[in-house]
């Protein structure tokens, strides 16, 4: 039996996420959209097979009893009411990251998820499920480079769309990093600096590059390099530095050219074409999970991993808060964190 | 509506299969299996989910009007008839290669496909769905290398399994670089010529490596070196050489480890780890043109290529027997084809 | 005419640079040596060429009338009292990097080359001979990439020798990075922060590894990874990040090995092995500017780029002071650096 | 003591070797010129230091108490008498490649270097002393990865000089992958076989490129790419087949950047670029065999490796004519081989 989906939001990422479910994955079917633009949503569910209803707001939306779970792609203000509704119809959720955009926000979510007794929210980080990123942690917690001690992260973006602001290149960018050290070494982060390199002339009003630094629990030292106005390409780079060697997402362009001069591989031109195979694993996996829940029928490839957890989503917020902090006053700050609690034991 | 698909042959590559149908791709449901060995599809049967049929014979589940499909995973020798009967069935019919285990098989089906006066029948040729090699060949159509005049291929196996023979070099092995050939360039492959290095001592009685020598109507030269036994790995490569450059597929590691003197990127083991991504693309290209032939609804990210045909199988199928005559006697030989169908335009 | 060397200590280094001088490079001959350790110093007098005279001190050897040139290879705490006699007869002398082991020292030397009123020291900086790294340079210098922004390094070692000591990973290992990153941008290094990562277990009393954190009078940030217990091998690494794109040293193994799973290419054993073709076209350019101006029949291939300098020996002393008070404070510290005399322009 | 070189032609070959002789290497001096342009060979004697003679004469060159060894770079023809006339004259004589034009006259300077009863002649295949071809035989010949079966080699040229011709793809390019082929696997070629693939709109009257198939004693099949238009670079690449793995030239680009949507490592323009070290290093090996046997004052960083001989000269000779008929009859054809002499172990 498939699994019902509602999606909340119909604009790029909802219906990409739509695309996804309907086009390429296994065991779902969407039967219902929302969106603010209710001629925007009407649109998209026209265009998709079978019946599929449009409902005015979110919450009618997730009462809908057509529909098994819900995917949250609206904008980051309305996700933590959006979420916290989910959860209190108990219906599984997908929030496309961030979970809520105040850390005490996804802490009321983390509350609400506690209350209800199981774990019913899942976050869009997707590089957890990226082939090459679950390869390098895969490498790393078999112990083959030693004990992690350090890891380097390079995030660059070609540019930024027109509503990137100047907290987003810590917000937006460097939580991917923030959630990828957290669950690459299984620890949480404790204290955050930044550095700011010289200015870049296409990166108007925006601080850019930064020098990021992270350090975890045992001490691991994460400098995370964030460039968003490169202009050559999107490029992500983790590398782990272990007590007897290293390991490292390598250069991965499908074809080399050798052409005037050069021999070259192409790099992505942006977070979709880097990801694509990510965010399809991603939501299979959740679907999977749910098939398996709901119907006792579906399987996981992911021994048990259940993908970011409401809990993830807060942590990255409380991260990404004192990382803000540190910005503004060039110094080390030490990230505040509520005691964790058994369910994500 | 998914694609209601009937499976013949429940051995490792059939289930392989139905697992993709299940539980990765979008837009089919497995109604039917058979097998010769019938406890086995039953079991096959009773672990999938809803209502699956066990057909006695293969006749019978192609007869079957709950099967809108058919995916042939049988042994070699069977496909001819079972492809034929999908035919006569009016049924669109997937099958592992080899078509048939015969140039006359495979040009019956041929004549069976142009007296239906439609393309039912699809061949298993998956390097065509292989994202890198759909770039190359991107790379090359543009132009940017100049036109192409040479390809130079590696097909290397670290080991072969109990049942290979001899030919299977040729006929199993080397066929994937001819169909490669023939798709790159658009262009029949009019020669052949094959030459035998030293032997590799893992090699028992098969004459391996050998160096494949095609050259296609136009004169573009084509070596494939064939290592069977090579033990490191399994590894694919592919250069096209053009007039101003050359491109080729990459080293694609996703991770790349530093460790005991050495930078490493790990090979894959086999064809399934190298090509698991074009077997999903591959079956869901199929699945979404059957969607659109059937219901309307199913959309194809190919451009109107429409993925391996009898008339490829065929081609293939001919290759292979110029070049098994061109490893007994160690000339050139001219590769003989029957005039090609309107139908494969 | 040759140009005709003493050499001051004839330890592993010293008879290394003899070797270099007398087998492999054009222009120079070496006539005396002087070590402690007299017998040492008859012994590899024996060996070579040609008369070669030993001196008692290295007063003496300095003072030697058959003495063109100096090249200091003692322990460190001897070169500034040689190389002040050096410059004191007027002679020109290459000084194996440190220059002096204090910045007073240091500054001593630079007073007493302004007071003779021309460059007559050269300090053992042998990365700015590198080719990958002078191709690096150059690629920057020629706005390629942009303006630079920030520089990403990486200094590996394999292990330590026996006489390494804990501020060592500083003075003697981070200190190459200084040198290069003044090199390479033209500019004073201003401030300096130093983060320790989680120890390795490998490491002893030695903090390893660390993160060196540069930053230059127009805001280039530099991060240098410091780890000189990390097994594998040496490995130098270095991207600077411009404001449209990186520049960065290539992975440069000559061979590439398929093998077991893995495509290979070998990491150097250590310094020597890596920076070996460095060291002798340091020498030859040391040579080639002595000819010239001893005989006018040099000529120069580095474009009047005169080597590294008494105030380039200088500046390296007083950022590394300012890198061990920032090690042990965890504070970011400024550099002092004297005014920069005219005499190196 | 300095070795005393005379050298035969002072076209731009010649030139680039004294200065190579007198700039960069260790242990020669130039004491003697010739050129059939007698005005060309005063001006390079002018600009030397110390006193050089001008000859009109090569065999007043040769004669010359003065010269210990003779290095000559006059014009293919001319090479068999001048090479004759030093072995005549017990001089060391080192020829640039081509040894002679014809096989008939390099069988003579075998026979008289072996009547002289000592190697006497090396001959200009520097690829042997290139350190990646070096470290690439030093794996095959460990064993890492098992007995040899194949190699594949590339040698790709931007474009050709005017006075190239069309058997030049053969007695010019692909001579230096012949050599190789004898050196890296100690055997003699017993067969050669040449493809032509698709023309080249760039390569005028000359057929390019060309699939040249070697094949030696023990049945190793070598096959090389020949494209001497292929604009974007000077592209030399090998890769042996084992057993178990195969052992590759590296890419070697010492920058990549990151610019434009691609990661870039830059080519060689041509084979001075590219084979520069190995040019040094073969005359300095060159330069220490003399020292070693005039002086008793050199060493030998190759282990008792000679360098090419006169019979290696002899046998690219041999094999280039078999491959020139090769080409015009398209057969396989036996390459015809005086029997070996003692003096060539």
């Amino acid at each position: 039996m498939a699994v019902r989906v509602g999606v909340i939001g119909t604009g790029t990422i909802g219906r990409d996420h739509i695309r996804r479910l309907t086009r390429t994955l296994s065991g779902s079917r969407v039967v219902a959209v929302n969106d603010i633009d209710a001629g925007l949503a009407e649109k998209v569910a026209a265009r998709l097979p079978g019946d599929v209803r449009t409902h005015g707001t979110a919450d009618g939306l997730i009462a809908d009893d057509a529909v098994d779970a819900v995917v949250v792609c609206s904008w980051g203000p309305a996700h933590a009411e959006q979420v916290l509704a989910a959860v209190a119809a108990g219906k599984p959720v997908f929030c496309e990251k961030p979970l809520a955009t105040t850390r005490a926000d996804c802490l009321r979510i983390v509350e609400a998820e506690v209350a209800a007794g199981r774990r019913l929210v899942r976050v869009g980080y997707m590089r957890r499920y990226d082939p090459a990123y679950r390869e390098l942690k895969r490498v790393v917690d078999a112990g083959a480079i030693g004990a992690p001690l350090m890891m380097h992260c390079v995030h660059r973006n070609a540019g930024v769309p027109a509503f990137y602001e100047p907290d987003s290149t810590i917000t937006d960018t460097a939580v991917h990093e923030m959630d990828v050290t957290r669950w690459m070494f299984g620890e949480e982060i404790t204290t955050v600096t930044v550095l700011r390199g010289r200015r870049n002339r296409h990166s108007g009003d925006i601080d850019d590059p930064l020098l990021v630094l992270l350090q975890t629990e045992s001490g691991i030292l994460v400098d995370v390099e964030i460039s968003v106005n490169i202009r050559y390409g999107y490029d992500i780079r983790c590398e782990v530095v272990g007590e007897d060697g290293t390991a490292a997402l390598g250069d991965t362009a499908p074809v080399t050219v050798r052409l005037d001069r050069g021999i070259t591989g192409r790099v992505p031109a942006d977070y979709r074409e880097r990801f694509a195979e990510a965010y399809d694993r991603e939501f299979q996996s959740w679907l999977d999970e749910l098939r398996s829940d709901l119907h006792g029928s579906g399987h996981t490839d992911h021994d048990g991993d259940r993908g970011p957890s409401a809990w993830d989503g807060y942590a990255a917020s409380a991260v990404s808060d004192a990382t803000l902090t540190a910005a503004r006053t060039g110094s080390r700050i030490a990230v505040q964190l509520a005691p964790r609690p058994a369910l994500y034991g």
